[in-house]
């Protein structure tokens, strides 16, 4: 009930579910291929180049379109990093992984489980899990030395002061703060549902990245360095279903946490805020609920997606990580319509 | 602090803040005159009805042309109608305001206010104003036999489950419920706020939702004339900004739950939903703050909110109530991504 986000996947036996679950054709490969096809800013110009070698003239309607095309394919890739260029200030943070102190909240199982084992493998200088059951002991003997776990319902905010004056004075303050816990009260309706099970679900996934923010974001402030904040929500966020409602309601809360939080980071371009929507996981949690599309919403294993949240944190590059694609089609128009208003 | 939305107006003074404030050209207007001329389904015939009174055939472009658009035009009004009409199951929901009683939370003031005496002018049997603040005196002595106040805290489950017990036995089982409450903890940034305000917040303008849904929808499911359950977000609920973290948190989710509650009632078409999404109010809730734009936002007064939700209820009709037109806007796009996919 009260935990991270799905089972402990085990590290040394084979998962009873796959990891990696995206198969066969989706919108996401395609999509992959013409991003690295015809519209790839570069390898655009190779039509409008064929088309002269083949001695078309300027003027000609296969020289005007193509060239017109590669035009527009460089512009939106223009862009598109305009865009990450305003919302990262201008620069990214710097990352030295042996100097970087992560805390994960959830973090021992699930999403934040293999988000928590790469950071290690990265060579970090610790990463702290804050969750209410302890790591899977492989995940812990393998990683001794980095993956610290501090027992912690992040739902209840003098249990997450306390253990952050401990985590700061006993390995230091904390760099990456990566709040990813979430409970799911799922199968019931909205009539079903007691009230304190919606209150727990909106405490721990929602309240609790108050407390964790207020508790970690103090001292990334006051370093020259920064740091970087990552909201986990979920697709789920931007489409409500039934039977699901206090998770849904908690997720699209998520998006205007993070909204709300990159707004008041604004004069502070040395700390990145990063917002992942995952789409559907082959985790328990989503055991028996099939994906309306295997096409367009693929269904993702966690380490899928603790891939792209990975990346994004060592470039120090804030931003949004959507997976898969039809996620990010449609948050992005959303946005797009908000702020170009 | 603990409160709905904003101060109660004063009914037989002259208000401190325009009541209408939608004042100028805005794009509410153009939109409005555009969509009853030339976008209008049946005067967009005009068109090609005066070209070919002049003599045009029906092959020449500007009879082509014009009979293009008046297609599209009448095309477009159909989907939205076919729209409003799976919505609502193909019927609307049949209503006699001297049968209804109607449930309102925050009905003490604001848009709320707005809402209860516009209901209680209907001639509807009874008001219940569930409200931490009793009406103002006025408002009580006007409509005396209808508006009843109920003081309850809607962020108290068990506050809740005891008042709509009381209501049930003194006045009969409620057949619209308004969930209008809400509560600000504003101009504090997400460090600033004290975490017994941020889930105060989210009791009074989410949890809230939930309590009342099972207190009031079980007797509506029971009854063959169904009911009516309408939430009151925001258009901040789709834009987080700084320093109201905890209500654009609030208001993101609600937008979630009514959609998981209208998933959830897809069975039952004899209960509507209705989102309420108002942008800028120009209540004491938002005095002080300028809106980015008069000609794309307009700030509205609570009275023309109020206006679209009562007729909406009144026609029986499920749907939303997005205004000004910019929240429409951008929020339709962003319905019709996600339904599309």
């Amino acid at each position: 009930m009260r935990a991270s986000d799905d089972e402990p996947p085990t590290h040394h036996q084979p998962p009873a579910i796959p990891i990696m679950a995206m198969t066969g054709i989706t919108l996401d490969a395609i999509i992959h291929v013409l991003a690295n096809t015809i519209f790839h800013p570069l390898l655009t110009w190779l039509l409008p180049f064929t088309f002269r070698a083949q001695g078309f003239h300027w003027h000609m309607p296969p020289m005007r379109y193509s060239l017109a095309f590669s035009f527009f394919v460089v512009l939106f890739w223009w862009l598109r990093q305009l865009n990450d260029w305003i919302y990262n200030g201008g620069k990214y943070r710097k990352v030295n992984w042996s100097e970087e102190i992560v805390v994960i909240t959830g973090g021992s199982s699930g999403l934040g489980g293999c988000i928590a084992a790469m950071m290690a493998g990265k060579g970090v200088k610790a990463v702290v899990v804050l969750d209410i059951r302890p790591p899977p002991e492989e995940m812990m003997e393998q990683w001794s030395d980095r993956i610290k776990y501090y027992p912690c319902n992040v739902g209840d905010p003098s249990a997450v002061s306390r253990t952050a004056i401990q985590i700061q004075s006993e390995i230091g303050h904390a760099t990456i703060l990566i709040n990813n816990a979430g409970q799911v009260a799922g199968g019931k309706s909205i009539l079903e549902l007691a009230p304190s099970e919606v209150q727990s679900v909106l405490s721990t996934n929602v309240l609790a990245h108050f407390y964790t923010t207020q508790a970690f974001l103090p001292a990334m402030l006051n370093s020259p360095n920064g740091g970087h904040i990552v909201t986990v929500a979920s697709a789920l966020g931007y489409i409500g279903v039934k039977k699901t409602s206090a998770y849904t309601t908690s997720k699209a809360a998520l998006l205007a946490f993070h909204e709300s939080l990159t707004a008041e980071l604004l004069s502070s371009p040395t700390i990145k805020t990063t917002l992942v929507c995952p789409g559907q996981f082959s985790t328990e949690l989503f055991i028996g609920v099939e994906t309306p599309s295997n096409f367009l919403a693929p269904i993702l294993g966690p380490v899928d997606i603790a891939k792209l949240v990975v990346r994004d944190v060592e470039e120090g590059r804030g931003g949004w990580v959507y997976a898969p694609e039809m996620v990010d089609m449609a948050a992005g128009l959303f946005f797009f319509v908000i702020l170009s208003c």
